[in-house]
């Protein structure tokens, strides 16, 4: 079978949208312009066997994790995903079954969520899979939620529970557009951003381009349970409270409020979504820097993240 | 540096637009949606080292073709390129100049056509580079010209002159944007899709999505100088008519017009773009298949292209 054959097979099956006038199978995509008042939304992002999934990882979840990573950066703008076009970079003797599988697992998300698949490519990579994704989304026009506008004073929130996600949730996890989409319509969310890096490192990025600091609680930060357990069970693990810090691929929303907001945001989380857990961590500071204040007292935790924390 | 300061700062000095309300730095980028009556398109595609380009292809013809490729399908749907982002998968040692380089090449051609880059990603890819990008542009309400409009008795052009591409036009094309603007607005065009798989596998996806066969006329197809000289100075090469018809990466255009445009549209070209040869190579048919007259009668080209047609 050509791969284009494969494609058009492929694709055929995909979810679509009342905004597609055009899918996959020609050399664009054509599409309905979003509704009037509204703002697009553009993003990419791409795994790679080896490094964001392994040759085991089971083929619908690889799918799914290379989707639900851009939809955590549509969710993290406080914005609908609409419509996705995927390129596959094939290894040598590549399978047919298990292509089809990789887009059932894209598939299965994108329906969840409403979002077309418009556009599938093949190329080769021969050493090892790598899926690259982009994504349109649209937003209320003026209301994207920005990574510059945390404000001196705001009340820092974190959704779920950090760290330890290499033991499955980086394959599994629900990008947060619902709770990210309640937000947004429901609170003046000042700035926002997803988890992919670890909590020290994307506070820092909302930090650097707001041009303030913040003051976070140790005993607030939500550490996961796998997080907890690695530090028992693996020698040579980070402790519990590095890994909230520092471990990548979370995909839970970060995000800053007026403290006037706190207390209502977090009692409305609870009503909404009982299942996942909603934390203020700390606040932020006119005071440059990244401060955590521990039992034995209050530590700068440096650009190096981690490696700089658990010396310090 | 770190990755990401490596990529804000090169994005930091890539083309922007009117349009673009939040480049690269945040989680995704922030868009004005089209002017009222236009549709959106919506492409991605990626180049390989070893596939596409060598390690040893200068670093700025690599983000010229990266783009370029992905600008010509716009120019294929007579649309207009609006904005871009970039995903590139780095292998490792790479060299924060070279990739400096990659994106001057990128960003000058984006400057040319007036497309802003919006985001920029970096991953690994450990053996060799991959550039995958996705392309929003934007055409009039109904006026996308897709491959689905081919009807028996249109006129068959092709612009510039096929095969060959491999001896380096493939890294400096300059995608026919301009001339499917021109075509677009100046003419019904039944039906247009870009060179990249050699103009008998290309022509075939108009004749596939259409419902329609075609009559070449070999004495018409645009042999290169390039494909000529090959088959005279390399042995094995194939013979130049094979070369024009199966050759990849032409990326000119190819496109159907009503059998009486054809004459207005060739002389209308010729004083458009003097520079840029346009040949009418036949006509679209209701018999179905894909058929070429020679001197010595009329050959079926098979679905297997070269190998097949060679052979017959």
């Amino acid at each position: 079978m050509k791969e284009f054959e494969l494609i058009e097979r492929i694709t055929a099956g995909l979810p679509s949208g009342a905004s597609v006038l055009q899918g996959a199978g020609d050399d664009c995509a054509v599409l309905l312009p979003g509704q009037p008042g509204t703002h697009l939304l553009f993003k990419t992002d791409a795994v790679v066997e080896g490094i964001h999934f392994t040759r085991n990882t089971e083929p619908h979840r690889i799918g799914h994790k290379a989707l639900a990573r851009c939809l955590s950066d549509i969710a993290a703008m406080g914005g609908r995903p609409v419509s996705a076009v995927v390129t596959l970079a094939l290894p040598e003797g590549y399978d047919a079954e298990f292509i089809h599988r990789v887009y059932d697992g894209m598939g299965a998300l994108a329906s969840r969520f409403g979002v077309a698949i418009v556009g599938g490519e093949t190329t080769t990579n021969p050493e090892r899979l790598l899926i690259s994704i982009a994504l349109i989304g649209e937003v209320a026009a003026g209301k994207a939620i920005l990574r510059s506008g945390a404000k001196p004073g705001d009340a820092i929130f974190v959704s779920g529970e950090l760290g330890g996600s290499i033991s499955g949730r980086h394959l599994d996890f629900e990008p947060r557009l619902e709770q990210a989409a309640w937000l947004a319509s429901n609170f003046d969310v000042h700035s926002m951003i997803d988890l992919s890096d670890g909590l020290a490192g994307d506070l820092r990025h909302i930090l650097r381009r707001s041009g303030v600091g913040a003051d976070l609680l140790e005993q607030m930060i939500p550490v996961s349970r796998q997080a907890r357990l690695a530090a028992t069970t693996t020698p040579g693990a980070k402790p519990p409270l590095a890994a909230a810090l520092t471990d990548g691929e979370d995909f839970e929303l970060l995000f800053t409020v007026a403290a006037g907001d706190a207390v209502r945001l977090k009692d409305g989380w609870k009503a909404a979504f009982p299942a996942i857990k909603i934390s203020c961590i700390g606040k932020i500071s006119d005071k440059p820097g990244l401060r955590i204040k521990t039992r034995m007292g209050i530590r700068e935790i440096q650009d190096h993240g981690y490696e700089h924390f658990s010396q310090s």
